[in-house]
């Protein structure tokens, strides 16, 4: 069953390749309201493409961007697909060698915006199903398909979305293609997710923009507020400050800890590639930890006053910070967030207020592997890489595998081809060959062996 | 002499408002490049408009935006007027209740920006000259005018161009237009003006900005680092930290401290008028002494990662300040430059480095009231306002006063009718009509005592 679909893939590659590179001219980002109408582009855009491998596929409104549902295929096992459409913002748009939304194939690289998060990888999916039903005429299993438009702007709409929708959406098992390989060579199971809780803070001193040298002085600086306030969240030695914030953090599982040490992790070369030299986080953790299972709070934007080419002395009434935090083990993001603008408010000196703006929260995800299909699946991923495949764990978000588990009960099985060095969220993202490629034969394999398996 | 020149002004305000309005429609932005060719056009409209005094008057180049220079009248002291025709930025736009540079006069006042600073103000004097070339067929005495157009942007060519010309620019008395009123029925010459240091900070952590799951933790945030710098600047008592920032900074004359008790300064109203209640420099100072004698540290902009709509999880690369102080006494911009270098130099931690950009230097003004012309000017002002003149500070710097002492040798009388709501540097900026009304009116009374105490 499974050679000629392998076969039928690596002769379906270039179209495969143009189909991505429609998708990816879409400018589908979820955070920028202006690009509402290019979000619901996209959604139609994969609608169709689905409805053309035989699925039942639609986009389906929601308060924000439509979600996109499809089905297909019967017997075996009812697995779920996710993955987003959505792709994130492209500023600085002047750091891109090239248009972020013309997207470019060349060195063996698919280069654009989205080409990895998620649009790649998603269609790597899309692709394994297009190739079963060239051979086989029919999808290998019972196929729910779900694509989300608003993974980037922490998915304000997905929760009321799965619980208005539970029963047509639940399944025995989630696939989501939205992670890393360990290596280029070594394919890998995330069964460990940290949490994101997102926050945004304005800072206001005076009613308006002052003159700093009429007013300054004597007038507060939200400003240089926000600055103390900020650089009060760690500790000389890394840890964060946010009262309670390691409550509920529970060290390492030891045979977890014992598997990450035989991985060929190499610290110096993972930051020397980002152009550094020292892990930042706590200094009594490893590098791996820092990014796998330990918390962190990081500022992601900071806008003030005057920002623009020379000097203006003015003294300004607001200062903004984007600050979020990773999560890990049972962090509750709810109470984390409570207790960070507890501390805020409670550093504000007279004249200065606060205000917060949410920016979604999900809690760590934990996945449990002894169902067989995780094994199953690390099988697969094994017979098409140079190495065996690693279950290991990921600094990123995917709340979606929390929210499978709690409102449809599900597990979720991540497994995704990207690197490393894809550049996503930042400027020049782009996708390697290889994950494109071998990820389209690697989702073959996988849907061949939870079908088996389902069968035997 | 004087009153058929007043009585000229009074009947000729009209006409001067026109030609004020149509000035201030000029967008002559000097910190932004893209408006370079409107400041040469601010240049040539104040050029042309002296000309019709029968004043010698020509837009002189420069590196930057162009000078203006003019000569008219004899005999008599030779006093040089000083003002500039660039304005300020104009962002946040949205904050402006109407077009910038789409002046509106109502509710007796003049709306727009450079309405106060400094077009208005310099055309006070303008105005006043136009009279009495009116009514007595010359200038009061000897003149020479100029007019700068890169005051707001730091006058990097200033200095040179003052070297240059030192032969032709050099006066008896220097005035300048470019300060406020004690209050709106107090006049005031300003006599002691705090200097300004402006610099840019830029820290680099990762040589590219980083998806904040990947990479957060593990990687050195600039943003966190910048902040923690920026928190360093001040202690607990408000005062700055730079080493040695206090060495040449003298208490206040006890002579001028009595004086400065006596003026009706109600330092709540000052701050609750920009919505603040709490005097929030060094706890131990009077406001008035924060404002006007003692020396700052602002943070003017601040700017890192993702500052647009919605949320973006990055780890930025790079992230800037702009930082400003106020420098009073004997205070050197160039020697506390450096050791503000050098301090953030060395909380850098590893893996970040800090680039700098000068953003201009120049140290604080005291003026010299022995010359008997101040004292002649105070009573002119005092002849024409409710309340008598004031010898008075200033919390901004006025650099161009320092230089004409250290380059061409005189002192510089500093009047001017602008008012603290003035609202420059900020959107909706204004200028009122009683302050240019009775601006023109005083420069008319100023020129002619200094001309009769000089003739006498």
């Amino acid at each position: 069953m499974l050679t000629p679909v392998l076969d039928r893939i690596d002769a379906d590659l270039p179209a495969a390749l143009d189909r991505l590179q429609t998708f990816l001219r879409i400018p589908s980002i979820s955070t920028d309201p202006a690009y509402a109408e290019k979000c619901a582009d996209a959604a139609a855009w994969l609608a169709t493409d689905l409805q053309t491998l035989g699925i039942e596929a639609s986009p389906r409104p929601t308060e924000g961007h439509p979600m996109v549902v499809g089905h297909g295929g019967d017997g075996g096992p009812h697995l779920l697909f996710y993955g987003h459409y959505d792709v994130q913002p492209v500023d600085p748009l002047e750091l891109w060698s090239h248009d972020p939304f013309e997207p470019i194939i060349e060195d063996d690289m698919i280069r654009g915006r989205g080409a990895s998060d998620d649009k790649g990888q998603l269609m790597t999916f899309v692709e394994a199903c297009r190739a079963w039903v060239a051979v086989h005429g029919a999808l290998p299993c019972q196929l729910t398909l779900l694509f989300e438009g608003e993974e980037e702007s922490g998915s304000p709409f997905l929760i009321p979305f799965l619980k208005d929708n539970a029963d047509e959406l639940r399944a025995d098992l989630a696939l989501i293609c939205d992670t890393t390989m360990f290596n280029k060579e070594t394919p890998a199971i995330t069964t460990m997710l940290r949490g994101l809780l997102g926050e945004e803070i304005v800072v206001t001193g005076p009613s308006r923009d002052l003159h700093s040298g009429a007013y300054g002085g004597a007038a507060a600086n939200p400003a240089r507020i926000l600055c103390k306030i900020l650089a009060s969240l760690h500790d000389e030695t890394g840890r964060v400050t946010v009262p309670g914030f390691y409550d509920s953090v529970p060290e390492l599982d030891p045979a977890l800890a014992e598997q990450w040490s035989k991985l060929d992790f190499n610290a110096d070369a993972f930051l020397s590639e980002v152009g550094l030299s020292h892990p930042a986080g706590e200094q009594d953790r490893t590098a791996l930890e820092m990014i796998w299972s330990r918390p962190t709070c990081e500022i992601n934007g900071l806008n003030s006053g005057y920002t623009g080419d020379g000097f203006k002395t003015v003294l300004p009434s607001q200062a903004t910070a984007k600050v979020s935090f990773r999560l890990v083990g049972q962090q509750d993001p709810h109470v984390i967030r409570t207790a960070f603008r507890q501390m805020v408010t409670e550093a504000l000196p007279p004249d200065c207020t606060a205000a917060f703006h949410d920016h979604g929260a999900s809690p760590a995800s934990i996945m449990s592997t002894s169902d067989p299909a995780f094994e199953a699946a690390r099988q697969a991923l094994s017979d098409e890489w140079p190495n065996e495949a690693a279950f290991v764990g990921a600094g990123g978000s995917i709340p979606i595998a929390g929210y499978f588990r709690d409102y449809l009960g599900m597990d979720a099985l991540l497994a995704g081809f990207a690197r490393n060095d894809n550049q996503i969220h930042s400027p020049n993202e782009k996708y390697d060959m290889d994950s494109f490629h071998k990820g389209i034969r690697s989702w073959a394999r996988i849907l061949s062996a939870l079908s088996q398996k389902k069968a035997s």
